[in-house]
């Protein structure tokens, strides 16, 4: 094939660096390494590229100066944060001490959850409904006097579908209720506006918009308080302590101008290519593919291809030189159904046969005719050979 | 001056990421840039080095096969996941729940004691002895029935003094308790060895060693449960979740590697550097050197200069190019008198006047002679217009 470096479509999972965000983090890797606190000029030459890129990831989050973005290691340490320190400020004591959420939200949540249950703590795992997101009404019969905490992921990892965050984040504003919002697969796919959305907390991860990995934040709105999941010194306003991880943060925030650069051309042309794509793919008989694209990000698509497993189809994909995903890449390992799927109602063999593919702004139409091509020869010659397909 | 660069003596605080570590982390930061946990080539083209840093990681400590070395963003996250992870344990249910640490921790550990101390947990805070460290007397004798675990540094971050870590974990692991240090000064400056040591818990940043920021470290002995920080996915054994910061741990792979290849040279030729530079500060009249140098690690020196605070002689240095420190980076905003100079019974006046100076192998002959030049004219003009100071 002419794509010697391969087609990646599986943005979903990871993302490529933005050569501008590694050009911007090459001198803080280099002869700029001193520590932020440190009084000397090693410590203060670092202090404009960090403020520029706080600043970039602020506006890219539309939050108040108010309000506090607290930079971690990855999503997975915010969202881990956001339900524990909520145990402690406030779940633990029994007066409130229920928390609504998904059946479908990453594993960070999901797994978190299912320790703080351990501790006393009452969760109520929403299913997504026919349309595969949750609906406000869902939220409100799911509220009792003792809900601390609704937490609802934003854009879903496998399936791309939006929920309504602000419909429900109205709902939890009138009642009181602390609201949470994982939106690692929204940032750089869809507007993210924390204000407008009345998030109380946001979870984000760099390297799912092009940043470098080991580098996330979360959105803490104007007086939320939230014990340290990081105890120690004084780093970001004593919320999470930790030698700041210059290249990594500076990283981001270009990572995040960029996204907020390129929503439009994601919205438009990243989506028509998504739509070619999945266009294409409903030509071929038995392929399904899950959710209304109206609602869905625009970079993905969830499919199901009847008779064949979603490992044989990505292995014939990954010797095309395509690289795509059968889920969520932090349960690949297991190979079990895709949950995502089980949860919005598909038969079992459905949830066997699920391929996801998720393009980025630096997929060309030529990759994308080209992963056609090969879907179409690849399906057909896996059903050949396929036990449990017959046309 | 002839040294453009400026001359950096600060390498307690962070250092220099080393040439040959973020050569290997170039690719990761470019094409490279797949998920490890993803199944197409581009998530198995990582797995090489990834493989090869944690050999190298194991090696440098000497950990075991069976052992676990989890990667972690920092030692701050290593050290709040190893008290909160034995608080979930094991304290909170009240049978063994007492823990022994020292009054000279980092904040990472300081805080989060003071934290559990909050949900019940029974903290002990050993002072340093009057030569500047624990003796393993005291720590027997703080010891109760109700003792969990045993969290002391193995050497001091600001006075560079090293603990009798070998003595302490025989101790411990004679009296069944849990033993976890904080090696964040230990690595590369001399021998760290887990299973000599008999620690069952140890903490390491990649930073302090001239590997990446972002990057750190938990050593767990076989067998050892340690309830998770950050719940989720499958990654790390379980143990540890977050996508994996691929460029990260090859560069502290990497750095660890030179770390062992230059213990030698530390233990040598840097220690006859920093003893040059210790020896002409001890010519100058009224200037105090903390701790016997022959318990200390071979890279710093933590003096005090009657007369002169520490900041007004912090701020002289950078004029003239040369980074030091008041003491620990982390809580070099708040001016307080530092802590450890309080703790061994320093004086106020000599505890505001703290400085300290970190080498590294960067450093050469002809910076600390130039750095001694400085040093003898700061100190005579500062002392002139001194409003504490008479000779």
């Amino acid at each position: 094939m002419n794509f010697p470096q391969g087609i990646y479509l599986d943005n979903n999972a990871t993302t490529a660096l933005a050569k501008e965000a590694k050009a911007l983090m090459e001198p803080f890797l280099g002869e700029q390494y001193g520590n932020p606190n440190s009084l000397h000029r090693f410590g203060t030459e670092t202090h404009t590229a960090l403020s520029n890129a706080i600043d970039e990831i602020y506006k890219g989050i539309n939050a108040s100066d108010r309000d506090d973005v607290i930079i971690t290691s990855c999503a997975t340490e915010s969202n881990n944060w956001v339900l524990k320190g909520i145990y402690f400020d406030l779940l633990r004591f029994g007066e409130k001490n229920h928390i609504i959420t998904t059946e479908v939200e990453h594993p960070a949540i999901r797994a978190t959850c299912e320790f703080l249950e351990e501790l006393g703590v009452e969760v109520t795992y929403l299913s997504p409904n026919q349309e595969g997101i949750l609906c406000v009404e869902q939220v409100a019969e799911a509220i009792t006097p003792k809900t601390g905490l609704i937490s609802i992921m934003w854009a879903n990892n496998e399936t791309g579908l939006i929920n309504p965050i602000e419909e429900i984040g109205k709902l939890a504003r009138q009642k009181g209720i602390l609201f949470h919002t994982d939106a690692v697969q929204a940032i750089g796919k869809i507007p993210v506006d924390v204000q407008k959305a009345q998030v109380d907390l946001l979870s984000f991860s760099a390297h799912k918009f092009h940043g470098p990995k080991g580098v996330g934040g979360l959105y803490i709105r104007d007086g939320i308080p939230l014990t340290p999941l990081f105890h120690g010194g004084e780093h970001m306003h004593g919320r999470r302590s930790g030698t700041l991880n210059v290249a990594g943060i500076v990283g981001m925030g270009e990572a995040m101008r960029l996204a907020v650069q390129y929503l439009e051309y994601e919205n438009t042309e990243l989506r028509a290519l998504r739509d070619r794509l999945e266009d294409a793919l409903l030509q071929i008989p038995d392929v399904l593919i899950i959710g209304d694209r109206r609602i869905r990000v625009p970079n993905t698509i969830l499919c199901s291809i009847r008779g064949i497993e979603g490992e044989a189809m990505l292995w014939d994909l990954n010797k095309a030189g395509i690289a795509a995903s059968t889920g969520s890449a932090c349960a690949s390992e297991t190979l079990e159904a895709n949950p995502v799927m089980v949860a919005i109602g598909a038969d079992k063999e459905l949830a066997h046969t699920a391929v996801r593919i998720s393009l980025s702004r630096y997929n060309t139409k030529e990759e994308i005719e080209y992963t056609i091509e090969v879907f179409k020869h690849s399906i057909a010659r896996l059903r050949q050979i396929s036990s449990t397909y017959s046309s």
